[in-house]
């Protein structure tokens, strides 16, 4: 496999669409699958799919297509999905409760050790097992069971904070859902979940669809 | 203001962006604005932002910069964010609950009226004033109240019959956490929220700053 560490942003964003499109093809049976019938499935086309999976070497044979199995299993150590990340929630409102329980039930890989809060009224509940602590407990946790990922569900004004505990607790990974661009060093990767610019944009969307029916008429 | 039917994908996504950093601007009382100074904070080039304005028809005078106020009011239009939006939220489950609440508390403008699942234990319960009714009403209700946009909370299997549903009621647009691309009329907009897509991304920017490090050495 050649080296990964220069791709572009588009592909990391296709990857993981490509994964769970042979996550399903794989769990109806289907054994190997051309360019064509992928391209069919996902909306991209055949030549944009046999230049992506190119980046990382190609993995189909001329004539046969992709084995639906291996190029799964290598997308996934692509997307570093063949190991387990330790991670911890700061912030247990609603939504780290949301974002706790749904990584509990269905992501496997990612397991959540430890929940924070600031509230005393929360530090002390016990979720699928895990205690919630409290919050200036956070960079020695991190640190003491080699915690890799911090998930930030907190409000915007305390974020910052809650990432420079994090990173220098040691953490190699942060995904923040607060609505705010945090500051981190170069060697901790960052991934952003901004769910009010997301609503944004499908309520410009809207905007825009009634413009082009009113210039129709 | 010209026509904003024909804007490219990558200035919608940026949009929310200007928005949240003028609003911040607007709130510390901040009157007037030039582009290097956005650009500083936003971290576009000023001549990227100047660019950008300029597709709705600009709105900086020379020599003064943009008015802080004026801009925000502007981008809330372009946005769709001057006017009410009803929605209802169908899956109550964890993450409908999270996304419930967080609509509720932050959203001004996004109001839900309606909350919809198939579990006769969540039925009946009431958040916030307002009730979970059964998923066999929902597309009446769609109907009946003029709802514009469905907010998609379900699993993977069952998400495609909930926006057909959402469709046959009259939405004008769909926000889909369920990890699948629907199906949707082109007059129907919508806007995806894949959690596991971001999780995998996140771990693929991991896996790459190890590989970095192990190559430096």
């Amino acid at each position: 496999m050649k080296s990964n560490t220069r791709v572009s942003n588009a592909i990391i964003r296709r990857l993981p669409r490509y994964r769970r499109y042979l996550a399903e093809l794989r769990n109806q049976g289907v054994k190997k699958i051309s360019s064509n019938e992928l391209s069919e499935l996902i909306g991209y086309t055949a030549s944009q799919i046999r230049q992506d999976l190119n980046t990382f070497g190609g993995f189909g044979q001329q004539g046969y297509g992709y084995s639906v199995d291996y190029l799964y299993k290598e997308i996934n150590k692509i997307l570093g999905l063949d190991r387990e990340y330790k991670t911890v929630v700061v912030g247990f409102g609603n939504l780290g409760q949301a974002i706790t329980n749904y990584t509990y039930y269905y992501k496997i890989g990612f397991n959540i050790i430890g929940l924070f809060d600031v509230n005393p009224r929360i530090i002390g509940l016990s979720i699928n097992g895990v205690e919630v602590m409290d919050y200036s407990l956070l960079e020695d946790f991190v640190r003491d069971n080699g915690i890799d990922i911090g998930i930030i569900c907190v409000n915007r004004e305390n974020a910052q904070d809650v990432a420079d505990t994090l990173v220098r607790g040691g953490v190699e990974g942060i995904w923040n859902f607060a609505p705010v661009d945090l500051d981190i060093p170069d060697d901790v990767a960052i991934e952003n979940v901004h769910l009010s610019e997301s609503l944004h944009t499908l309520s410009f969307q809207i905007r825009s669809k009634e413009l082009e029916k009113a210039n129709r008429k």
